[in-house]
């Protein structure tokens, strides 16, 4: 599979300039890994610590990337865009960083905690309502309003390669990975790490994570298009969304193979993050430990090689309170 | 002051000796920053993940030099401890790697989560009462039934000289410090700390941090001499231990302040740690942030000056459900 720029958002380059282009403002965040997890899943395991990123989320890479990307007066009508939460702080943070406006819809059913990180980096909150639809035509409002550019939480080029950044540093930091197992929603983190990733070890393997409620990533690789679904039920609130025509090409083409996992498997990986790894997650962000102790990948063969696993571990940004229920049940 | 082995139990050659002993068994634990916590401090924080370490905690550094430091003859025959938690676990994990029996004293008050790690890292637990009679007793008689050597959670010689690797790294890590916080419970950890810290940079600062209801080491140094205390109340159980022989003459000479925190100010740095540094640490790991947010400590004008302090966040093992009900308060 040719790996060029004309055929995709991003490649390589793009990613090394967007790396270039952030690398003062990012946390370079640390690869944590535990003998205990190793034997659990009998394999040896590098979580790479992306809720320890500034905004609690790697979703600051690529809104960095963005906001650092545009011109000087575009820049200063601001930006804006509509998102379930670690995007929205993370361009509120990157827009004060760069001195200008954030407008930020958010929908009225967003965690509390996410709310919170957008107001504390001084993102400008514009309530819709829960509905994609609302939230789209609340954001072209803004838009008209101000003369601010959208920023778009997943389907932007700048955002694609911003989050492929993570993938050469833990590349630096962990260059023995033979696999590498990542989040997905609408697919702008796993886009960036597997054009990165496979553009310098094309043997490595990328896996993608995914709840069973929001299986619409595994739904279109097998249907070899784009599948929105009707609703979507997991406690993984950022993993939501649907992959965008940007992504789902590197997507269909890059991704070795889709990981499905059910909310009891998430929140028995979340447990085991705060518990013996001592980091806190969020639900979304500990799904690729999920995905790893899953019984469909330990059972499948094809994978059974493959003993030297990156996991991202994508955000921690989540209501305390939500993480206690869920681990009561 | 000075700093010699035939004053103190310790120095800074015992520690780059610890050093070279366990530094293939011991994970360099990351240093974490927060533009918040700064924010929220006043001050520029650098965060020791402590918790991280092998066994959840510091206490991994001076197990593990114990454990090798022993003759074959001596280490095959096995260690003993008794220790509210932390320690054991450590022991346990250190003697498993050298391959020799941990004989663990376990009082029947201590955290789940602390005995599973004991067990987990195949410790044989031996139970006693809780006060620290039935434990000494409980550990003396195994002693004389096994041939064991006792190795004491804090006032060993090989046990400050390996807790003070912790302060060897950090200087590498942040050599811009200009302060050091620590949470003070037996004094080994900080005893470690002192000597290499001021002996690396004798203008460093170092401060313990006490819970109120466990306030000894400041009444000892307020008497100059040890005091111990009928009972101790607090939610940091890590933090119980009074001071030893060993460890009172560093502490009295080397440790430039004793700050003391109440269990409302201990839980809510609790709830920083989990919120925004997204790090899962137990009550007594997270003292050193409660410190450094303190009145007494913002208010004390000897202190204004000291602007980039190194916080230990010295261990994370805690039964999350303990966590939460004392967050819910």
């Amino acid at each position: 599979m040719e790996l060029s720029r004309e055929k995709y958002a991003a490649d390589l380059s793009s990613i090394r300039e967007a790396q270039v282009r952030i690398n003062s403002f990012i946390h370079r965040t640390p690869v944590l890994t535990s003998e205990s997890l190793n034997a659990i899943s009998g394999r040896r395991l590098f979580f790479k610590c992306e809720c320890f990123q500034k905004g609690g989320a790697f979703k600051f890479r690529g809104a960095c990337n963005a906001v650092f990307s545009l011109g000087d007066d575009q820049a200063a009508k601001g930006v804006v865009t509509h998102s379930s939460g670690n995007h929205a702080a993370a361009l509120s943070l990157a827009a004060k960083l760069r001195g200008i406006p954030a407008y930020i819809v958010v929908p009225k059913n967003a965690p509390k905690c996410k709310v919170e990180n957008v107001i504390r980096y001084g993102g400008q909150v514009i309530w819709s309502e829960a509905t994609m639809q609302s939230r789209e035509i609340t954001a072209t409002k803004v838009l008209k309003e101000t003369g601010a550019i959208l920023v778009h939480p997943y389907n932007d080029e700048r955002i694609i390669s911003g989050q492929g950044t993570m993938a050469l540093e833990l590349f630096e930091q962990a260059p023995q990975l033979d696999a590498i197992i990542v989040p997905i929603s609408g697919g702008g983190l796993i886009s960036g790490v597997a054009l990165a990733a496979k553009s310098i070890n094309p043997s490595i393997r990328v896996f993608a994570a995914e709840p069973k409620g929001a299986n619409d990533a595994a739904q279109s690789k097998a249907a070899g298009r784009i599948v929105t679904l009707p609703e979507t039920n997991t406690i993984a609130d950022g993993l939501r969304a649907f992959l965008g025509e940007l992504t789902w090409p590197i997507v269909r083409d890059f991704v070795d193979d889709i990981i499905t996992v059910d909310d009891m498997e998430i929140i028995e990986a979340m447990r085991l993050c705060y518990e013996v790894l001592k980091v806190a997650v969020e639900p979304s962000g500990c799904i690729g430990l999920a995905a790893v102790l899953s019984d469909s990948f330990r059972n499948n063969h094809a994978w059974k090689d493959h003993n030297q696993i990156g996991i991202i571990l994508s955000g921690g940004n989540v209501d305390l309170g939500v993480v206690w229920d869920s681990l009561r049940k």
